[in-house]
Formats: structure tokens, C-alpha cells, sequence
């Protein structure tokens, strides 16, 4: 059986906003993605999606306020509830959502991308 | 909208092998829970089970092969795979699983217990 050192795939990745998969379980997959810079705002019809901060700190703005996660803190985005992740300076990221989940949501844009391992 | 910081909530738990709930998404339950010792041998029938260590060192014996996670380590254990996590030292843990997952899997001992919200 595979473990996975989230650190050692972080290295890997060299782009920002997008989402690599480390995990499947049940019907969700685990990704580690950097963020730096500002991001789309979305929401996801169907999916609740979870994000734990690894290194850095991440504000997520929603409509009517904004969450603020460093180190070791974690949040859940419920279906429906419209979000744009940001990020001062660079973050690192542990998403945990369903398998259909596709990054910008509702939304499709030159920032949609297919998650794909690492 | 709520947000969860591991590390405190960790330090609210003071008995080991007893996980509790910070979060849920979809189908499933995030949960935190601290081990040292060894546990039952046991499986899940239905549920793949995600561990990552946020603190210390787990090792997970599986039939015929053995995981050692560190800390920022992560493994799946899939549904049907016989395992028994053991801590020689106290060990902080994330869990990932469906909400329907029970501690002991198949197994039912005076360890079974009901994971509550922290």
C-alpha cells in the first residue's frame, strides 16, 4: 500500500491554481494545489468542498464575509455558497471534494482546469 | 462560516482512540482523534479510510506489509483491508471516512465507541 508525503508532491508542483490529486477514497479525492493571487468567484452546485491549510495563510471570500486560514486550520465550503480563494503571498493546500468537483465551479473560464495526479 | 484549528482542538482531546468530528462534507466526517498503544485489528466493509498524521509517528500494520507515516503523511486504507494502527509514542491523527464509519470496523470491543463533536 502507497503513502503519500505531502511535502515531497508539493515540490512537484510548479503552477499555481492547479489542483493535483495524491488520494482516493469512497467517491473523493485528496488534492494539494498552491495558491497565490486571487482566484475566480464560484460556487459548486453539488459539492462541498474542503480546504486545510499546509503552509501559508488562505482568505476565502464569500458573500458577506471572509474567512482567514493559516497554518493547521481547515474550512467547509458548503454546495451552493459562492467563494473566491485568495492568497497575499504564496499557500499551500490540502482539497478534499467529490470526484465530479471541477476547480471554477459553476463557472468555466481559462482557469478551469482537470485535476490530474501526481 | 466556521473555521477549525487542528492544533486546538487537539489539545481539548484528552483520551486516546476516542475520534471526534470537526468538520463534515458531503457524505463524510473529518475527525481527529490522538493514539498511542495498539489498536484491534479490524476492516470496514463499506468504507475507505483516510489517515494523516498531523503530529508524531503512526505505523499501520496491514496483513503482510506495514505503513509508516510520519508527519505530513497520508494513507488510504481501503475498504475490505484488515489493519491495526500502532504508536509506540502519542501520535495526532486526521481522519477522513464516511459518516457511517465505525472505529472498530467489523470488530466490536469495549474500544467501539461513537465519535462525537469536539
Amino acid at each position: 500500500m502507497e503513502k503519500v508525503n505531502l511535502a515531497a508532491k508539493l515540490d512537484l508542483i510548479k503552477e499555481y491554481w492547479k489542483p493535483k490529486i495524491v488520494a482516493e477514497l469512497n467517491d473523493s479525492h485528496v488534492k494539494i494545489v498552491k495558491f497565490k493571487g486571487e482566484f475566480v468567484w464560484h460556487h459548486h452546485v453539488r459539492e462541498d468542498e474542503l480546504f486545510l491549510v499546509l503552509k501559508g495563510n488562505l482568505r476565502i471570500d464569500l458573500r458577506g464575509e471572509t474567512l482567514r486560514l493559516g497554518e493547521g486550520e481547515l474550512a467547509v465550503i458548503p454546495h451552493g455558497a459562492e467563494h473566491r480563494p485568495v492568497a497575499d503571498k504564496e499557500v499551500h493546500i490540502l482539497l478534499l471534494e467529490p470526484k465530479t468537483t471541477v476547480n471554477t465551479g459553476d463557472v468555466r473560464s481559462e482557469r478551469t482546469v482537470k485535476a490530474e495526479w501526481i
